[in-house]
């Protein structure tokens, strides 16, 4: 029987996460986040009144098997006219749902037209929004404002929530209860991590899993968001929300970003390299599994995409981290080496 | 070996016909007009540069194979917002022939994504707009314009072309040089029929070819474009622009639509069922067939379908007029049978 794989994220994280796991043979969840109100799904959200396509499309086309044209053209943005700046994706899935009468039918019929090798799963069905509460007393609302806001953290959050309530999606729960490696990001902290765990059940659903659960920390900081986090401001933040330390391993990039990489970055985002402290190992219920996963490629905005200069250009190489990923899978399988790692 | 039937047409008059030959097994192909600038397909001429997807839609729709929800899909309307009117279909072959580069490769690709049983082929690969100069010296530009001006008909028109001037398409050439039947309408006789005859090398297409040409008459006049039309009145006018009666059949409609269909045609369309003089048959130079080829179903608007309004209500069944068809293309292999009819 194939091992079963849950990844919990959203985003661009997410798409490439699920582009290096899908060549295994593994049963593949992909949990995506819902709070997305920006670019095109915002459009979406606004005018047509479905729920946000934009991060279920990525995690749909990665792990599609339909041909190469149609992969593209589910992430083609028109340029021109009255059209510009929508995905063709977010129009197909928000056609879909109108076509469907609700998103899960909508996500289950694309799984199908895209021949989508695994299961994409909304982690709910309600209709929610990201709310931010800053220490300054301030209101943000919604994952597009809170994302592009850059003083989030320099005034610091009081409280991060979605409202109204979600609940989570019991497919959602089903698969973290019963899957044998659990994987959160990488993504956006507040904008595609946190907002799944701010998802009613899924918390819950994480605490009591039998699985493995291994947190792919994020690169870089982004400003003004997570400035200066180490490792364990995140996974600490994540187990706050979670409400028991449950991550067992922590992925971590070894490999320095070029020079040039570097500069461009810093540049665009002005956002730090994520660091640790080797000497504060014993104070850790998790292990950081340590390697090279960064990707040599620079990536481009495409034409069209809005939203992509707020996108990290310094990130993982989907492959090296699914190597390291099936890895930990697999060491539970070999005791001994386990317990001499952890 | 299949029989070789090619359909030349456009709009919902393809639509119907391609829906009941499909269930034959016949070599099919679809010529469809590219006039076509109303409503969405005008809206993607205009603002992104492309040919217009509208007609061809609806063949790749009614070839089609795939799930049923993925039809729906593809002539699924937008109903809300800056979509309003937007037909999801048409997105997705304007899309296509972006990302592909050309509208034929983006025809091509549609047909294998929407496992399309049969050729779906644009009648010119140029970017052309049909003209229509009336008699009092007016000129209306666009296929939309002339489809809603109700006074084409009352001044009369002169001249009918399109500018630039358009090549056929050499694949259409060549499926009508090959085929063993060539059936021509129903549709709009101006704006779907006749753009196709004004193609360079479709008319010569149509003189040389060996097939059999069955020309379906439409069922009833379009107010203000063919008022008062006979069935040898649209005949003459087909055979005027293919510059020799190479016509052999034309299908007749005896069936008489109930009188709340009438009524509620006369309310929207104020159009009349097309007659024929039955005493002038040996004038003619083709066979009328007669029989009730008339649809027993009220086809009202989508909605978002803003070019509904023009259309008919009065339709052909697709299975009695696919029957018919099928009947004249058999009937050459019964050579006593077709000189007694004939």
């Amino acid at each position: 029987m194939k091992k079963k794989v849950v990844t919990i994220g959203g985003g661009t994280g997410s798409f490439m996460l699920l582009s290096g796991l899908k060549e295994y043979p593994i049963e593949l969840s992909a949990i995506v986040s819902m709070a997305d109100d920006g670019g095109s799904s915002g459009v979406h959200r606004d005018e047509l009144g479905v729920l946000p396509p934009g991060d279920i499309r990525q995690c749909l086309v990665a792990l599609s098997d339909s041909p190469k044209i149609m992969r593209k053209l589910m992430s083609y943005r028109f340029t021109e006219g009255g059209l510009d700046g929508h995905s063709f994706g977010n129009l197909f899935l928000s056609a879909l749902e109108k076509v469907t009468g609700d998103f899960s039918s909508a996500v289950r019929e694309a799984s199908g037209i895209l021949q989508v090798q695994g299961n994409v799963i909304p982690v709910t069905k309600n209709d929610t929004h990201l709310y931010a509460k800053l220490k300054n007393g301030k209101m943000i609302r919604g994952e597009n404002a809170i994302n592009v806001n850059f003083n989030v953290e320099k005034v610091g959050i009081e409280r991060i929530y979605l409202e109204p309530v979600a609940q989570a999606n019991p497919e959602a729960v089903k698969k973290i209860r019963e899957a044998d490696l659990v994987i959160i990001g990488p993504g956006n902290h507040y904008c595609s991590i946190i907002p799944n765990l701010l998802v009613r059940g899924i918390p819950e659903a994480l605490r009591k899993t039998q699985a493995r659960i291994v947190y792919n920390c994020n690169l870089v900081n982004k400003w003004g968001h997570t400035n200066n986090f180490s490792l364990d401001d995140y996974v600490d933040a994540l187990h706050g929300f979670i409400g028991k330390p449950v991550i067992d391993f922590v992925t971590y990039n070894t490999r320095r970003p070029g020079k040039v990489l570097l500069e461009r970055y810093q540049e665009q985002e002005s956002g730090s390299i994520v660091t640790f402290d080797e000497a504060a190992r014993s104070k850790r219920s998790y292990h950081i599994v340590k390697g090279d996963l960064l990707s040599a490629t620079f990536h481009a905005a495409k034409p069209g995409d809005k939203v992509a200069a707020t996108r990290s250009l310094i990130r993982h190489d989907s492959k090296k981290l699914a190597k390291m990923l099936m890895f930990l899978l697999e060491i539970g399988e070999y005791e001994g080496i386990l317990k001499k790692i952890v």
